[in-house]
């Protein structure tokens, strides 16, 4: 099957002014003339642990392995270029779901002007196993570390955040364009994509930095998908613990903050929900001004 | 135990001159400076398709799998930089176990002057996956692809096939230093790395340059593994049909194979064994001077 299948992924996969040699010898080659340097960004989905099937049709598991990887070149404020995507299927699934998983990668792809460049194939015994490195190249502006959060900077993201395991994990879209789109119109101090939980990668950025951070409980944009859960938990606890948002977090200074809330560069929704302050660890502030630590796992159902 | 096996990669994968921004952030971040293209190679290892444990052990694991991506660098005549891993580990092998690949993989990334720069680990109720992601760069002679070989050229290739199951196939050198240097020493028309065997990766080569071949069936570099092996089958099947050898195989001029014959640039043992034809197909001579069609999968024990 390996090399039927590959002969169908290139065909698929057409050409691309950026590559230089696609699928089909020992390694690709991209073009590289700008003088930029080169981001790689590489994620892995496992079978019952990031998607479960039939939930997740192949097509959605290839989209899903792609678009996990856009996100966190889009979390650089860089540009994504081409992917390049290994499975390994089970036995028995057969060349049309080898091939599902291929039109899902390569649906999300062109719409993201990606080449598919490259990867490999093998059987296993085991889960679906599926790793997608996407290159890429920094903006005009230059990339957005995790690091770079000052005291005073505004705290802001994209989006709405929780209960994304209803179906937004495996149809999110990348913020790719609006990561870019904001860096042009202020500089971003730092950023990161919304992966293991707004607090959990809240605490990435402050750790990052060496700095600390209040929230305000209120400001946090809870998605709708978070208030239709009725599991225990409240959309708050949702919103700052489950993850998989794949929505930019980051900080500016105030006066660029204001100028993002007043003049939007993006049509996403953008959020001002907290403040960067220098003394390390972060705080939630319910409506009545009481504040407690936000633990990293975004459970303050106490309060 | 995810972010402590990161933290724990990262103080080992230590600093790179060419890495401006290594393990921890959404991405890593290649210096890119010298206007070359961008080389990537990825190949993703299955337990019990590609290795078996206790055979294998983590070390070698990942020593494997950084191996056969920088095999594939090699075959285009490309300098490794930088390597990217992800790792599905089954649930229970523990921290020490997904140490002691990354170390597999670190011993050989700091003798090829490789940075480890990122990847990522997940847990799977599987078989262990390692899926590994190189990228380069061409050396001053520009990458050397499959397509190439011309009629009249010789067929040549580093070291010996056959047998590697016995061992070769987990601690095989790859000829990352012998590529560049037999490139640089004369223009190398087509070449790629031996992994699906010499009779396979010969056609694939052949078919790419739409060439035919003919190849002397007392000239091929037969490893002594292969001449050990009692199992009905020939020495020459097992060199031909084996695989997993990853030596070079590749084509030049006659003018320059006399050189490299005469004054070889490698101290690996180089060896001569055939030529390029215009007419399609692969056709193996005897030392009666028989010759028959040479197939794919490079059985040719009925001679």
């Amino acid at each position: 099957m390996e090399f039927a299948l590959i002969d169908w992924i290139r065909r698929q996969a057409g050409s691309h002014p950026r590559v230089a040699l696609g699928i089909g010898d020992d390694a690709a080659a991209l073009r590289w003339d700008s003088g930029a340097d080169c981001l790689v960004a590489m994620d892995m989905l496992v079978e019952n642990v990031h998607f479960s099937i039939p939930e997740a049709t192949p097509r959605l598991i290839g989209r899903k392995a792609l678009a996990v990887n856009l996100s966190d070149i889009a979390a650089m404020a860089g540009r994504p270029l081409a992917a390049f995507v290994s499975v390994a299927i089970p036995r028995g699934k057969g060349m049309a779901f080898a091939q599902e998983i291929h039109a899902g990668v390569l649906e999300l792809a062109n719409r993201f002007d990606v080449a598919l460049a490259g990867g490999d194939t093998a059987a296993t015994d085991g889960p679906l196993v599926i790793s997608v490195a996407v290159i890429g190249e920094p903006g005009g502006r230059g990339i957005v570390r995790r690091e770079g959060a000052k005291a005073g900077d505004w705290i802001m993201a994209t989006g709405t955040f929780g209960g994304s395991l209803a179906g937004r994990h495996l149809t999110f879209e990348p913020r790719v364009a609006e990561a870019i789109a904001l860096h042009e119109a202020v500089p971003l101090h730092a950023m990161i994509d919304v992966s293991d939980g707004l607090a959990a990668d809240l605490h990435h950025i402050l750790e990052a930095s060496g700095v600390g951070a209040v929230i305000g409980q209120d400001a946090i944009p809870v998605s709708p998908d978070a208030r239709n859960l009725d599991d225990g938990k409240t959309p708050l606890d949702h919103a700052l613990g489950d993850g998989e948002d794949f929505e930019l977090l980051f900080t500016v200074s105030p006066e660029d903050g204001k100028r993002l809330v007043a003049d939007s560069p993006v049509s996403v929704r953008l959020a001002w929900f907290g403040e960067i302050v220098a003394e390390p660890g972060c705080r939630i502030l319910d409506a009545s001004g009481q504040s407690r630590p936000l633990p990293r796992a975004g459970w303050v159902h106490e309060l």
